[in-house]
């Protein structure tokens, strides 16, 4: 993995109708996005769930591989008829859609010869001159083409194969992160919350979310910043508000 | 609820850093689109997830307001710096950024005169001509504005004022679902399925999801259909496909 002292940001799109009809509950976005925070200082820009619609496929892989350092696509790329994700990012990129000759070893020897059957074998074709990212779980392996990272939906398979995409990214900008967990309601602080991200406002991105624990009600304030040093100040200027204010902390 | 006997479709934008960054797990989209097909007939077809950038959220709302019956939106209405939804949308239909009379009412007597602060007041600010989504749990309102409707982040309150989106919503044709769980393999069956979803193309959805369940592996086959008749010979057919291939079927 190269570094480079930079933003780096990326897409996440989730091929899938199963997402959308709400009987599949997504647990792929959380996990890539937290795998590319810590992991590769890699900031997720944006979302989308999309249908298996090869034309929506193919529009989407072309903005959002134009728009972001990379994309992460997620399903479709099994043996069934539903299964379209590759065939879609080769016609995304006008290239041919064929068999990878290593990812085709790699299926035949898994199932076997005489098991290697029709559907198995389209697992082994993918845009040409895609790379591969191996799979330790089920063999099957994703792949990168151009700046689109293509794993799998199922999220065990997913999370198996995660590391194996790090060679092929470009590490950006550790984002450092401080959470604050307070006994208040946002109204109570928001007026001093922004004066402080105002001030702030280039530097540390500062975020406010209400949470309910053990019929309590109370405000996690998140910080973010490539900075250290601003992050300490900010925070060190919220315990200052926590203090006038007289706002319990929740420590666990 | 009027009903109308046609398709009628929705995308979700979920606006909050906090699901971009991995640091909280989305559960709205799955709520929202099991609720929407199983209550109003109406299909999910787009989700994004967008960062608290109020040029991005405008650009946003304007594509997905045109391109889909409704837009639903999350978060982003409450009382701090970073809740910028309400405005954004005013700014996407170019209307007014403005008090909303009895919004300002409600959240006036909820929180009584003298702690109606700024932050609570600005919780009643929304664009200009929109109507009001009540809130049972914690008063401030969501609205509608055109065919945007805003709704918070937080899955506890959303959840409870879903039902009072009902009204505003044209119901579309129930799509008619089933799932068939299997004890085989994905590539043993893609064949025969492939030829059964190209026979009912227009008619049916046949989905094909691998799961794992008590260290087994299985393949849960979804079929969709407004059709009930298409949706019952689909199942015959697979029914068929099953006992011919002495597949296992999981009955819980």
């Amino acid at each position: 993995m190269k570094k480079k002292n930079k933003k780096v940001n990326a897409a996440i799109l989730i091929i899938g109708n199963e997402i959308l009809s709400g009987r599949t509950q997504d647990k792929n976005v959380a996990f890539i996005a937290n795998w590319l925070n810590l992991k590769c200082g890699i900031s997720v820009s944006e979302v989308r769930v999309i249908p298996d619609v090869e034309k929506i496929i193919i529009n989407n892989v072309k903005e959002l591989s134009k728009k972001f350092n990379y994309v992460f696509t997620t399903g479709g790329i099994g043996p069934t008829h539903d299964d379209i994700t590759a065939q879609s990012i080769s016609k995304a990129f006008k290239v041919k859609y064929e068999y990878h000759v290593e990812a085709y070893k790699i299926l035949e020897s898994y199932y076997g010869k005489k098991k290697f059957n029709e559907g198995r074998k389209k697992m082994a074709k993918m845009p040409e001159g895609s790379k591969l990212i191996y799979n330790p779980s089920s063999a099957a392996p994703g792949f990168i083409t151009k700046n689109v990272l293509t794993l799998p939906g199922v999220p065990l398979i997913l999370n198996s194969m995660i590391e194996n995409c790090k060679k092929y990214l470009i590490k950006g900008s550790k984002v450092n992160s401080k959470t604050l967990n307070l006994y208040t309601v946002e109204s109570n602080i928001a007026k001093a919350l922004g004066s402080i991200q105002k001030k702030y406002k280039k530097s540390v991105d500062i975020g406010s979310y209400p949470f309910f624990r053990l019929g309590k009600i109370g405000v996690s304030i998140v910080t973010r910043s490539i900075s250290l040093t601003k992050l300490k100040s900010v925070n060190k200027e919220l315990l200052n508000l926590v203090k006038i204010k007289n706002i319990k902390i929740l420590k666990y």
